[in-house]
């Protein structure tokens, strides 16, 4: 059902890991990732860059990038889509891995895997279900999973940075030490969370700890590219097509699929699955990843997000692709 | 990527639309099907009967069954899968597409499509968002579309059962009496849902004949087999591949596709997507349905339900034959 | 400790039920009410008067009265204190008064006796507890109120509009049934509160009967001098200083007055208490009572309401009267 | 009204302040005292002594005292009323006086004072309210309090225990520090509920120092007979009668008495008022506070506790005392 569309990506060899696989017939993709970026340029006023913390308010709201990442080891991208910017809450999928890596099906009895229906960050849904996240990519789910990994890993920041930068297989990724400054200046909501769990037992390290993790985690500085090519296990069955490793199992990709599609988008997720109908992940910082299963992952980057947290123009992007190029879940 | 082990599925050709379409490889399948249901025939304990309405209660705990249409022409069923059963909220995936075809996207006005986060009939949700249901599937959302039937059509219960029997091909679909009677009787909740709606002028009709229609469209009485066929739609970007007819548009089609995934199984959506990966909606009747986008549909019957309202047997057929047949759109 | 100020109230006699007890010293109370009537002449503006229903709208928001009665007899006002208004909440009073007397402790299995914590008629909280209206002067809690009258005398609306003019000793008590029947119209709230409590079957009578109740008591036109002299028995340990009848218990009497001292007025009770002090009830057609234990009842009547759905100068004049007068049960 | 029964309060005088005020007829109410005491010794099997730290699960469950003291000067007690016992959230009665002696109305733009309609130490409302909290003698409104107190002193700690003492006439009041390092090992809920406020920029402090502060109030141990002594002025507008000094302005009593009656009971303050009528305040160390204006002051103690978390002992002699005496205030 994939087929349609993307016959521009035809694979070109790489000779060192670290140069990014190339597609031969790049100005097809190419010249429909630029057209796709031109039509957008009007629309950054339609969004608002998330001022919570100095660190990213500070960032132009006329950055602008796209990448497309495919399984048979191709990238093409325009735009900013080289330039790192905060991955913010699309690291919660990468925690997610790594806990379940880590503690396997214990974490379900920690955290739920239901949408949840309030605003990500509600405590009110925590306290109903007694101190138990509706699911691991709300902001209560994500602490629990950071409370999993401060608790089972001697350096729990520096195995997510280790891990971050085998998948993309790029040593030069790093944590933005300004915004991670910022976050915890402005972590009460966090702490709220967390502390609120810890008071129905369900998290097992100090909250400063976790809270360090966290907003570690949501530190990281990322390119389009970077993240593109770091989540194509996602779509590869739990296999990383570049080194052929396993970073999961099959099963557990395919869990993270159903939860980012259930839950990726904060509490628009419903009409993103509705209109576009993949599995994505936002961030604040205005990135927005999907995975398109048997193909790719498509990363989107602009700071100006909409009223539920989601990039404008990223959520823009990514609908104009999945469209065009029949990439939908749900046909 | 759906092409594994549906091998057995292989065309035969019918001259009649109300002779079903038959697999030539009858016995792969059915041997599959019947051996599912034998490993489940302990489980109908697991489960309690929907007792809310005697009509319901009075139903065998031990019936069963299951049938895969596909989308090439082909039925295959085993157990009680001819015989006709409440399909409840099933009904509200025909009720959507109906409201869908005669409104278009100004029921996106009057219902959101998210995930509700909450019980499948909760109240609170309703009042929080000033009565504007979060999706058409939980109860105050199928009120909601039967209001918009009720309103846009001189006889909407007519309309529903012609629309059903079109569908399924078959005219001897009917409206159980004795069901619809007990419904009337005990619909103080509807009631309360529907009278809620109103006050906040999202609701056009009187509320009697709102819940008169809704209470009819639930005590419809359908097969497996009906049931399976009548949906293949679905799976088929809109179009009945029986008729060649188009149902729906190829987006709607992918829109109630997104809808049932996010929250078609009531509080469980999230953990059906995560373990079983299909679009699907269940009903207190005891059904399940699911939908492979491309291939068919799957259907079980088996009334003894979850603690979330979800047929327990039912449920569990549909996950063994997602994985063992590898139909998961998440892969 | 209530010996301060009300130095006016000097007993007069009456040799007719019919007639009003009067205050010797008149000019000085009189005086008084006046003076605080003609400080309140601009704050009409400051309020808006209900217009959920036609019947309210039409009401001219420059009307303004009030009077005191007092338990040994006396009654004085200003304004238009001997206009009828529609008494709405203030009618969930005598409700209660009615229901108590009838099935005694009984009714406490079926509503509880705690302050809200939420908007009057919030739908949330009787979900959150399964169908047990917070406390009786909610809407919900009314209604229950209504289904144990409904459920208790052959007429429910003959006994209520009987007992209120017993209590008023005033044959002239009348239904507004232009009112009445604008209440029946928008009812589509009440009715969403009703079928819920049904539905965790706390309501005998069908809902339509309890509607038709409350919206004939909510419906009953009295004037501030009437109200004040009917609710005399709750100043009076529940015995009708006129009559010397015993209208409830003295244990109910406290009762009533605990209730209304927590959640008389709407989601203000806490605010009333804390700068006024006095057992009080408002209704949204402007009047507010106000019981001074072991002294009288104060009525107010002007109907622009607050965002809280009290009279703005109801609620002014009573806080004036209270603090000048030295009335209220906290000192 | 209260004039009845109370005729064995007769003063004596003493000649220093240090000397508790007696009773004359000092037999009659120690009798009575006695009494009720004696009625109650079976009952402390129907509660359950608060557990969540070892500090308070410690404490055995017969300790059982009570006390009255009266604004002319006059003392008596029985049972264990001399005992320290920890005062817990008795202590928020004396914080707010502390905080809106220093802040003014200021106070009440940062809490409000409605009673709360949920346990006493929900997340929810706050979250809903938008870090606002109900009221000052719930936990957040406590804490909120705690804030204003760490904000405005410089050594707030020092500034709670000073003015207990001198409350008291008694220096020899402390804080029990067991409790306190108790409670701060277990104070993730209240720090949720700090760092919640503080995310809506309600908190002006840290919230480690806020807790420090919190958690030291509630530490403090203090006997039936100095906790009675010491809130004597909320019964006399405001003034010390021992002193003669003024605590706080008469308004301010008024306002602390009105907030204890519909909400010092958490979620059985409306039922506290419905059928004992004093404005009153519990801690989960088992006791109970019972102020009756112009009167006195009634302090009970008897560790266990009722669902809501009022000692069961404690309430059921605050309601002998108060029928027997006639002390509601509802009469």
């Amino acid at each position: 059902m994939h087929n349609v569309g993307l016959s521009c990506f035809i694979a070109s060899h790489s000779k060192d890991k670290q140069v990014r696989y190339m597609i031969k017939d790049i100005s097809n993709l190419q010249v429909k990732l630029q057209t796709l970026l031109a039509a957008q340029q009007e629309f950054y006023t339609q969004g608002k860059v998330a001022n919570y913390i100095p660190a990213l308010a500070e960032v132009s709201p006329e950055k602008m990038g796209v990448c497309v990442s495919t399984i048979d080891g191709k990238t093409v991208g325009a735009g900013d889509y080289q330039e790192p910017f905060s991955i913010q809450s699309i690291s919660k999928v990468f925690g997610l891995v790594m806990a379940m890596n880590r503690i396997g099906d214990d974490l379900w009895q920690r955290v739920n895997m239901e949408p949840s229906g309030q605003p990500f960050n509600s405590i009110i849904q925590l306290e109903w279900e007694k101190g138990i996240p509706r699911n691991p990519v709300i902001n209560a789910g994500a602490l629990l999973v950071a409370d999993v990994l401060t608790s089972h890993f001697s350096s729990s920041k520096l195995a997510f940075l280790s891990f971050m930068r085998s998948l993309a297989h790029d040593d030069s990724i790093y944590i933005d030490n300004y915004v991670y400054q910022s976050e915890l200046a402005h972590g009460s909501r966090n702490a709220a969370l967390g502390y609120l769990m810890k008071s129905f037992g369900n998290i097992e390290s100090e909250i400063p700890e976790v809270l360090n993790h966290y907003f570690t985690q949501c530190s990281v500085a990322m390119s389009c590219e970077q993240l593109a090519t770091s989540l194509l296990f996602l779509a590869n069955k739990g296999i990383d097509p570049i080194s052929k490793e396993a970073i999961c199992t099959p099963r557990d990709a395919h869990r993270v699929n159903a939860i980012l599609s259930t839950s990726g988008m904060y509490d628009q997720s419903g009409e993103f699955a509705f209109s576009i109908g993949l599995p994505a992940k936002s961030g604040v910082g205005g990135g927005v990843i999907a995975i398109v299963p048997n193909y790719g992952v498509i990363c989107t980057w602009s700071p100006p997000l909409n009223s539920f947290g989601n990039s404008v123009i990223g959520t823009n992007l990514v609908a104009s692709l999945a469209q065009e190029l029949g990439l939908s879940i749900y046909h």
